[in-house]
């Protein structure tokens, strides 16, 4: 493919990351912005031949790649809306007062900067909008860092093809030349982290990866900060209630988000906590039995969900549902239906050391709680969790009731998002997204999804007595962004209002 | 002193935090708030013996610690007032749109939760502001964490006092009596800090010590974010223009923030560089000659100091301008007056592996640059600091220079605070200030000072099709608190404008 970049040397790819990451800080926001919506179009219109390169490298279906394109895209679009809005900048100025409580107060003046050369590691599930100009990406750039991405090796192709496309409209749009790099393989990623030059990284995948990555971030003489989205189970509570009064369109809607995109999702429900004596077992059956076999992503995907899925079936207190196979072929990689399995909940908690961790395909877990055990007895097993969702009957969604405000409370303690009557697969990316939560769906307190994704690559500075002239556009007076503004004298009022 | 609580076993501090932590989490933002003020006022009343128990134990003078009470009072006055106005929540409401552009979007609610269990390791040097009652424990109670500080061994007795002091006032405003919890000794500080129900830990101290804490936080089985603020070196840049116009001044207000608190503060200015030729020698030897011996605060620090201050007395290309003594006690701390020295940029340059480290005391480093050569030059000497200053000629100040403005691009990328015309030490708290910048300077993206210190105590949590009677009062429609909201169908719209 002589029409592909080659691959580069991770040394140089941070060397001129980091020639490029003053010039790239330097330019206005608008034209940032302008150069990710030209990204974006130039994506767009090379989806005839991403697609089936995609297609074919992933065995993901046309559809789901379409809709991924697609949602990528807006993502840099927002994204750029973001970027030159201001917003993100978070602008606090404080006007100077001789008279404040602690004695003469400066002017003060503070924003957001870019961090400098991003390291970006790409996914294998979501091929565009997790990899090469994908939601990471697209957040490094809008707040103003040049990205180095470490190719997964799942879409070798479409990563090159996607890098050329984007780094050339983003390039022909003004933006210095390696605002967008990108490097292949495990020993490249892993000098690419440790190099001096690189000052933010973020990940997406496995616990165990994640952790290898996040201790080298750690353990750099400079240590930078490491965004890492690991492994999530993201269990799903069903009230009595709820089964009651529509026990098949949850079971039917169950299986159909464990079994989308084959289950490799990081928000799949793993588990489903249902009451004892729910009777859904035959539709749950029934519905997973009706779904068509896909192709997994990969062979070590494969491998890993065939062993782990012979682990949750061989232990104890587990019943199948439904026994979905997993055929492997001659390149290694499997096709599979989706296995769903019962187990009560305290067989689940004497067991829990081998079943409680993710299982990254078509597999799920339906829990039942004995009657008289409160839901919430069953939530302090999942301690870090992307997302977490309750299902509620007519009258609990209506007015307040204690097991369900326990629930809720013992969800928020755990979660990045507790969602209602609905399933954890599908994320909106929005200002008010939360695609992260406690150790271990993430490593750090951030969002790899929606607006506030673009914090991760950025610190603040204030600016004391600067003059009007030196100060960044967003922190002179009036300037075109939002400005909070701390009125003078203001601490002399401080707590007032609460003695 | 029988009075005083015993300090507790670090095991059972966290078992009763875990237990206060949801406790506090519920209740009304407005009550914490009165509780912190009550705090504060609890605190001011016992100034009268607090003050002198910390003269006796800091050898700080009563009137720096009268000061600084008044400062730890407002503190917990102001992250009051942001604990009760919501702003810290930076709430987002998405409405929901099912006409949104990558499929029908979710109602959807994103707030900011408070992290559980808090762990302050004390500071040594403010042994109000950054001890017991300082600005991580004011953070910390504003999010709504119940705190453990881990007490500094340089002022036991006062630790115990405002302990008692603050955590009865806030019990008797009816907070859960685990609000503020006291442990001692660094033993139980590293028990605390494995502890698994810590949730997040702060620390204000050496680089060495914060390094060695942060590697156990991120070694835990769950790791949990840790904030330390570590060394410092803040170096001042003095144009020729601002040296001609008003040397003498600068040399006299460089004297008087090195030697303030006889040097023992994070924002002393540790290098002051002047173009070659300045003619302030004599000027800086005069102002230095003049301060009054100080007592510095411990035996350590005594020892630490004396011997830092032979090192750089002892390195190649240092003269002297000020020969400040270190006179030990027989209790082993030490009496000194101001120790300012000079160096050739070259010369710091080849010595920089000795010559670039704090040095925690009344010492400085003025800087000779030659001429000719760009201050900018110096500035990539100090990658990582809390704050860096200039001082600008009134020309320089009134339009734009290349020079200066480039000086002003390397500090920004160096800096937490960029400030003109001053010195670091006075550090505003206030919402614009930045208290934070790059390693060594803290050791992740976050400000100790000022109103957005309470956001190490947060992390975010998105609510997605909530009945209205299960969100956070912040969350539902119109609540008393800023929302921002997200226009239904904006996506079509994202990055039209620069198309």
């Amino acid at each position: 493919m002589a029409d592909l970049p080659a691959p580069l040397d991770p040394a140089e790819a941070l060397s001129r990351a980091a020639e490029a990451a003053p010039l790239l800080a330097a330019l206005p926001r608008a034209r940032r912005a302008a150069a990710m919506v030209a990204a974006a179009d130039a994506l767009q219109a090379a989806g005839d031949e991403l697609i089936p390169i995609g297609a074919r490298e992933t065995g993901l279906p046309t559809a789901r790649l379409t809709g991924e394109l697609r949602r990528t895209a807006v993502q840099l679009r927002l994204l750029a809306d973001v970027a030159a809005d201001g917003t993100a900048l978070d602008v606090r100025l404080d006007e100077a007062d001789p008279g404040f409580a602690l004695g003469p107060r400066p002017d003060l003046r503070r924003t957001r900067v870019p961090l400098g050369p991003a390291l970006v590691f790409a996914a294998g599930n979501f091929p565009f909008a997790f990899s090469v100009a994908g939601g990471d990406t697209a957040a490094a750039l809008a707040a103003g860092c040049p990205v180095v991405v470490k190719a997964h090796p799942g879409h070798p192709e479409l990563s090159r093809r996607t890098a050329a496309i984007v780094a050339g409209a983003l390039a022909a749009a003004g933006l210095p030349t390696a605002s967008l790099q990108l490097i292949e393989g495990e020993e490249a990623g892993v000098a690419a982290l440790r190099d001096p030059r690189t000052a933010v990284a973020s990940f997406t995948g496995s616990v165990r990866g994640g952790q290898a990555l996040a201790a080298i971030a750690a353990g750099r003489a400079r240590p930078i900060p490491f965004y890492g989205e690991l492994g999530s189970v993201n269990p799903v509570f069903v009230t009595a209630a709820a089964a009651a009064e529509r026990g098949e369109a949850i079971a039917d809607g169950f299986v159909a988000s464990v079994s989308g995109s084959a289950g490799q999702l990081c928000t799949k429900p793993g588990f489903l906590l249902v009451p004892e004596g729910h009777g859904l077992d035959d539709r749950i059956a029934e519905a997973a039995g009706a779904v068509a076999g896909q192709r997994l992503l990969s062979a070590p995907i494969s491998a890993g969900y065939a062993s782990r899925r012979d682990e949750i079936l061989g232990a104890d207190g587990v019943r199948v549902l439904a026994d979905g196979g997993v055929e492997v072929g001659a390149d290694g990689v499997a096709v599979a239906t989706p296995t769903v399995v019962a187990i009560g909940l305290g067989a689940l908690v004497s067991g829990r050391e081998h079943l409680l961790d993710e299982a990254f395909g078509p597999l799920s877990v339906v829990v039942t709680v004995p009657r008289g055990t409160p839901l919430t007895a069953a939530a302090a097993l999942f301690p870090g969790v992307l997302a977490a969702g309750v299902h509620l009957g007519a009258a609990e969604r209506g007015e307040p009731d204690d097991a369900v405000r326990d629930l809720v409370a013992a969800l928020t303690a755990s979660a990045g998002r507790v969602l209602f009557d609905g399933w954890p697969t599908g994320v909106a990316v929005t200002p008010a997204m939360q695609h992260g939560g406690p150790w271990p769906s993430t490593t750090a307190d951030a969002t790899s999804v929606g607006t506030d994704a673009i914090g991760r690559y950025q610190r603040a500075v204030a600016y004391q007595d600067a003059p009007a002239w030196l100060l960044p556009d967003e922190l002179r007076d009036g300037a075109d962004v939002p400005q909070a503004l701390s009125p003078a004298g203001a601490s002399a009022e401080w707590g007032a209002r609460f003695r």
